[in-house]
């Protein structure tokens, strides 16, 4: 167990299973090919080579969401998508650009369509030592149930901004009122990409630092989280660098903060390894 | 002109036009195609193959590096390696792992073997504005003449250590008391493979913060910097996006630290390209 298994869990992506998917020129998303496989009856939506597929709805955003819904209908029925979860994320080639398509959360691994979420480092210093919220996810959350996670955390879904969705998920998972939140620095993004049961996660996730008030007690509204506690990052290392305690994306977003606030030291043998496994660049 | 511009200048790497450098079955350097052939001559030190150079000098590490060295001989005369340096940089396939030679500086690029720095960013908060101390690089440098450069920095030779480098560079470019160098936090390494005129450029930074007392003033003892000033950060974005008066990694140095530091925002269009652009993960 060594931080190096956490930094390799996140990032087992092999181009060679997969192939990419395209709306015109540009890559949209990455699919597994036995998902690519199973997209070969909409024909009317995608168009699936051996060696690429491509979106061939027509029409405006709206229109294309439309076609894929439809398709997405059909995957949950057959359970290749696990549910619908209704709510949206953006498709689009690289953050910013025009989106193409929106599609289902439910659907996103299967599509491999580039994911953004907000992560927050909930902190206090005390006594010269440096401590970090730590929420424990609900048994019923979808992914990484019972897992341990940051203070605040969520996808970017359709609609929302950035600093919207930080602001929601803060006071929905924490209680944190948006006065506070809003005092969160901003310190960069993790990202990496990799296969799960369900397909490619191509996900990039901002990542924000938030000092706490030594006597704020974060509370959970939304029933994700049961249960916060404020640990010292040393021993928060120690879980990630000796146990899966944390949701395989948690482990990441923490030894970069460790990492940039200076608990990890060149003498640690692992030290290049987190430094330099932290932010797969975007192709 | 662009944040991007300066991270492509440092990752111009093309495998296409390098062959691998082995002692044994690791990789120890990247030989740009011309310098390989320009070692077919020198069977009894490397074997060049069309896809591959083998170390093939046996013996111990002083045994391989005093062969190589008669080889890198040959190269200053032919002007191939640009001159003796007279400090020799440890090759080996992986930081901390067992040295296979010791190579002069002058010829690290040429074999393209991994070579390992040091990068101080001092700065001082006054009044809510960060300020970064900039150094000017002598015009008679042989790399980056005359470009701007962090507080401190310098490459990690044979025989001192990581931190030994630092305080010593402190001391000989900064004059900087080894009791102050020694506060100076470490918050990563800044990772990138570029194409030179002379080889191939494979570096890993390791990053270091120092807040600097407000009156203190750097001095350069060794000639190596000309001149120093204290420049606000936003400053220095401005020139690092628009200009390339700063040296090409020292580029990379900054922008991490404005990125750790919150003095970038997710809503600056080159914020994801920053993000995951200054780490090359290391193979």
């Amino acid at each position: 167990m060594s931080f190096r298994d956490r930094i390799a869990a996140c990032n087992n992506y092999d181009p060679a299973r997969a192939v990419t998917l395209f709306a015109g020129n540009e890559r949209v998303g990455l699919l597994r090919r036995d998902n690519a496989a199973a997209l070969r009856r909409f024909s009317d939506v995608f168009a699936v080579a051996d060696d690429r597929v491509d979106v061939v709805a027509r029409g405006d955003v709206a229109a294309v969401s439309g076609a894929v819904d439809a398709v997405v209908d059909a995957l949950v029925a057959e359970r290749r998508v696990p549910k619908w979860r209704n709510e949206t994320f953006d498709v689009a080639p690289r953050w910013g650009a025009p989106v193409v398509f929106r599609l289902d959360r439910g659907a996103v691994p299967f599509f491999g369509t580039r994911a953004y979420g907000v992560h927050l480092n909930g902190y206090v210093w005390d006594s010269g030592t440096l401590y970090l919220w730590v929420g424990r996810r609900s048994p019923d959350k979808r992914v990484a149930p019972d897992k341990l996670d940051n203070l605040v955390a969520g996808g970017i879904g359709n609609g929302h901004g950035l600093e919207e969705t930080l602001l929601k998920e803060g006071e929905e998972e924490a209680s944190l009122p948006r006065s506070l939140t809003s005092r969160a620095v901003p310190a960069g993004a993790v990202s990496y990409r990799m296969e799960t049961e369900l397909g490619i996660r191509d996900d990039v996730l901002f990542v924000f630092d938030l000092e706490m008030p030594a006597d704020f007690v974060p509370k959970n509204q939304d029933g994700e989280i049961v249960h916060f506690e404020l640990m010292p990052v040393s021993a928060v290392l120690d879980r990630v660098r000796t146990s899966d305690d944390f949701k395989f994306n948690v482990n990441l977003v923490i030894l970069d903060f460790a990492l940039r606030h200076g608990l990890l030291r060149p003498d640690d043998p692992e030290y290049l390894d987190v430094a330099t496994g932290l932010h797969r660049p975007l192709d």
